[in-house]
């Protein structure tokens, strides 16, 4: 099944189900007015859900058109959004640009940070950004939700746990990285609120492309209308959902409703910018310039500026967006 | 007024409202089901509350015995827990240590952290660890909870957000802290789930004590019934609430329910353990070990050990804890 989060003027929004092609949905409430929740009851939820679900996409029942616009976050607020860094080569490659840390690669164990989880931003919601010339960054991550997860579960454990799946863009100020890292507390002022796919979608909605605990589908991510990558989320990633996930819990349960994020997909390639339409390109925008600057000795790829935007969509072997696209642009913030 | 969080077998508890003298509460639930809900809708229901409270304290309305035992904590599921580091010196002491990251001292801005949030601790909720050998400590903190918060807040707008105040541990696995750090992703396994006293108070009830956006009250700590500390929360915080709130919206709003702590309560002074009982002593054992190092060239103070007990408090000038007591064991987890 798949499911959304329909802005009602609450904090956490109004769940629904979306049908398998994403033009119409159906309110939930009846069933959970929430998606925590639903999370949080989902032995009998679930099976609501799934009967609702199936009774949309045959048509038994009548239903609203589903306008991505409308969607918040499907958490709009949740109690942990937990950043994972599951293919290696992101930060083989960032980790070459001027200010970033200088640090050893890790091979043997995910790296993981807590991110501010109480403002995450819906699909079409703008990045404000107080002043675009701290280096706007997007990050196409894949992300799952899980249920409960015991204090350092197993890896089966683990992957029993993923319940939904989706897109989602950890927005970076690549101008206060080196200073957050630098202070050795983490990311903080370099990440604010991420952004999520108007959709989220349980494993089996992902067909075969679900396997091994990755999503073997590409990440189609265009800026400014223009192609920019279109990694495969199932290559290259060092460490599957089921790693991360028993990672995050070495020394503390995870509660139902916790949201995982891959890190930057990214794909093992020598391509650099522009990246030719059949080509894989990159899913940040530090990624390449780090190339850039290898091969020409200058960055050229610019970060954001304002009403600069950014597209990101899981695509099907089709070229469809499974969980439907984020779809921001850069906004100042004024206050 | 007080409230307090009891355990109802629901994840985010029953609402209560305490008696100033913590000995009575009574159910909040027809004002709001739990103190998240209170936190939404807190201009209708802070007034509600306030009306309760003082039928409560006049003896006008039946009541029940107040049990800190039954308290999780004030938000046992939180959206934000944001640690910040407002007494320098207890970065100067614990930086010194092994293993610790050798960075620059930040006296201009405040160091900021990303807490799990999700499964906070009642007060005497047991210090779960898989492993007594990973330098089991505490760290004695104030803690607040605001309202929303805009995204580049003044010190005056972040000031006006401070709703509820209490006493915290931010569990920390000192072995495990440099291992974070040196990821620089920050602190995530060496952060185990935080503890929070039993309830948690308007800055009013601390009469005069609350100024200057700081709590000029004693902190008392004791390790297994024995006196380790009172340093006074009020004195030697470079960063005070206002600073640390307003440095943590620098890129991107909070929501209502936010917890933002004040970093190891810590003053200056030259004493080295065992503390006598009108000394100042320290506010977690890291503190007391680095100067134990420099004094006798060696760490005596051990760190944390299955069943060990610690207490934290913050007392009124006659000794009486405010919000009552952190009262917890270290026991070992097992699957």
């Amino acid at each position: 099944m798949k499911l959304a989060t329909l802005r009602n003027g609450r904090p956490d929004g109004q769940l629904v189900v979306v049908s398998g092609d994403l033009t119409r949905c159906v309110s939930a409430g009846k069933i959970a007015p929430h998606l925590q929740a639903a999370l949080d009851t989902w032995e009998t939820s679930a099976p609501a859900l799934a009967e609702l679900s199936r009774a949309l996409n045959s048509g038994a029942i009548a239903a609203q058109a589903f306008d991505p616009g409308l969607a918040l976050a499907p958490l709009p607020r949740a109690y942990s959004w937990i950043d994972g860094s599951g293919y290696l080569s992101h930060l083989e490659r960032v980790r070459t640009l001027a200010g970033s840390k200088d640090a050893e690669l890790q091979s043997a164990r995910p790296l993981l940070y807590q991110g501010g989880s109480d403002s995450l931003l819906g699909a079409t919601e703008p990045i404000l950004v107080s002043d675009d010339s701290l280096a706007v960054d997007f990050e196409a991550e894949i992300a799952v939700i899980t249920g409960p997860v015991l204090m350092r579960a197993t890896r089966a454990e683990a992957a029993a746990e993923i319940r939904l799946i989706t897109v989602c863009n950890d927005v970076s100020l690549r101008r206060l990285v080196a200073d957050d890292l630098q202070n050795g507390f983490g990311f903080f002022h370099s990440k604010p609120s991420t952004a999520f796919g108007p959709v989220v979608a349980t494993p089996d909605e992902f067909g075969t492309a679900w396997h091994d605990n990755k999503l073997h589908l590409k990440l189609r991510v265009t800026v400014n209308d223009a192609f920019f990558g279109q990694p495969d989320a199932g290559v290259d990633m060092h460490f599957d959902f089921a790693d991360l996930i028993a990672a995050a819990s070495e020394t503390r349960r995870l509660i139902a409703g916790t949201i995982v994020g891959s890190g930057t997909v990214t794909n093992r390639h020598d391509e650099v910018p522009p990246i030719k339409r059949d080509g894989i390109g990159f899913s940040c925008i530090a990624e390449a310039r780090a190339v850039e600057k290898l091969k020409y000795g200058k960055a050229r790829t610019p970060f954001l500026k304002e009403g600069d935007r950014v597209t990101i969509a899981i695509v099907d072997s089709a070229g469809t967006p499974v969980v439907g696209s984020i779809d921001q642009r850069v906004a100042l913030y004024q206050r």
